[in-house]
């Protein structure tokens, strides 16, 4: 067992980025979805999953919170650069990208 | 079966918030983490597991970019002002907090 790879794993803690496994996990912020419905959500998320394979992405979940009009996507993929593409080619790029070097649950 | 309550459980959509349920999921956002290591995200998460019961919150997940010295959590709870306090007792107060109303996969 490689224990450099996932030592954390037993305590629920997962570690690393691209560098070690070739991909990574990212937390996008997207501003300005102020009054935006769970539908509308729905649409936009629909839009990213059909095109996310064409970067090597995989979109795991996204939360929205039409108050402040911030809404939040979890991501695994190559780069941040893939990430930003796909939201680019699906009409709501964003700046606003983190790679996670680290989860705990 | 009440529609109402769970309309996009079907096609992996979750809708509503505190006003609803009782309970509401939250993303809230840390900055300043520059640097820090998983080993020590773990660490202040285990503070906040520690004491989330006395607010009648519960931590779900956490992510860390130690680049930016972003971390993100997603908790559930009564309120914002709940998820506050357990931050603020754990010593690592944020005021960037926000209401999900929804959520897909």
């Amino acid at each position: 067992m490689n224990r450099n790879a996932d030592p954390g794993e037993a305590e629920g803690t997962r570690i690393g980025g691209s560098e070690e496994f070739g991909m990574a996990r990212f937390m996008d912020v997207h501003s300005g979805f102020t009054g935006m419905t769970p539908g509308q959500l729905r649409q936009a998320y629909e839009l990213d999953l059909a095109i996310e394979s064409t970067e090597g992405v995989h979109f795991e979940r996204a939360w929205l919170d039409p108050e402040s009009g911030k809404a939040f996507c979890l991501s695994s993929g190559p780069s941040k650069e893939a990430v930003l593409r796909v939201h680019d080619k699906a009409g709501h790029p964003t700046a606003e990208i983190y790679e996670l070097l680290a989860e705990v649950e």
